[in-house]
């Protein structure tokens, strides 16, 4: 058995928290983790908020448009954000995307190794979301939020297989 | 020691490797981490491809504009590509970058659980880049190669510390 492999494949978005704290050891661990994603250039043209003020947590629960309600028993959410002072330029910029959303993945997957549930719930691109998360955490034009990502400890882990389509694997060049 | 966890901090873009072949049960374990990613409503609007004919690789090594060289000593080149006809509608359509980003981070991150060296090479969003590769694996319009990923056995590890810059990360709304 290979423990860090397995990791990545039992992995599931958690959405029931027990309204218990996480510490401030654990949520290091975590965003250290995000840290350890590569991006385009090596650029590394991200910024995270970490929110554990109960009042902000409560009101990205309520935020219309979104689906963060678990936020309400989440202990913090992450908000991984791409800083576009800090990317490549022209085109390349957008690469801020791809970066942003290795760095999540690596939060998520470093949270169920370390026994926290975390999901990724969704931002950018909506300009609606983008908006009402920008105005909530005081964030400059240059600044876009990704994604929220609460996380918390688990009070019911979703245990159903997951459903893996293989067709999407191809061998050789395209042949449909 | 939580070797998942270990495994996400110690992951190093690979970019030697020796010219020997990895198995296809090992390029199969790889390619199902990377199915294990979550995606936006969990539309898995994603394809792969696993081109392990050396001409081919041989082709990507040597493409004008891109940065595979290595791909010239690897085992197999896997393509991640989003499927545009699996999407969501509208603006959310480019949630798969998102979720191809992920599926590219898990990939890379089993290839190093199982030993395996593997780097990221960007494709989207150049025109240029999707339009060579699209044009050499025979893509239909609504695939969009998000990325090549050379993958094999290792002949010289990058083992430098990565410079990891925390002022990236901020507690509670943004205050620079």
């Amino acid at each position: 058995m290979n423990e860090a492999y397995n990791n990545i494949i039992t992995r599931r978005s958690i959405r029931n928290f027990t309204g218990e704290i996480v510490s401030k050891e654990i949520i290091d661990l975590i965003l250290e983790a995000g840290l350890a994603a590569p991006s385009a250039v090596n650029k590394q043209p991200w910024e995270i908020l970490v929110v554990e003020d109960r009042e902000i947590l409560d009101t990205i629960a309520n935020l219309e448009g979104f689906y963060t309600k678990m936020t309400k028993k989440a202990s913090a959410a992450i908000v991984v954000c791409g800083n576009t002072e800090k990317t490549l330029p022209g085109l390349a910029q957008i690469y801020w995307v791809q970066d942003t959303s290795a760095m999540t993945e690596n939060i998520l997957l470093a949270s169920h190794a370390l026994g926290i549930g975390a999901v990724w719930t969704g931002v950018y691109p909506s300009v609606d979301r983008v908006k009402k998360v920008s105005e909530l955490l005081d964030l400059p034009s240059h600044i876009i939020p990704l994604n929220i990502i609460p996380i918390g400890v688990i009070s019911n882990e979703n245990t159903f297989a997951k459903e893996i389509d293989k067709s999407c694997i191809h061998y050789g060049k395209w042949t449909k």
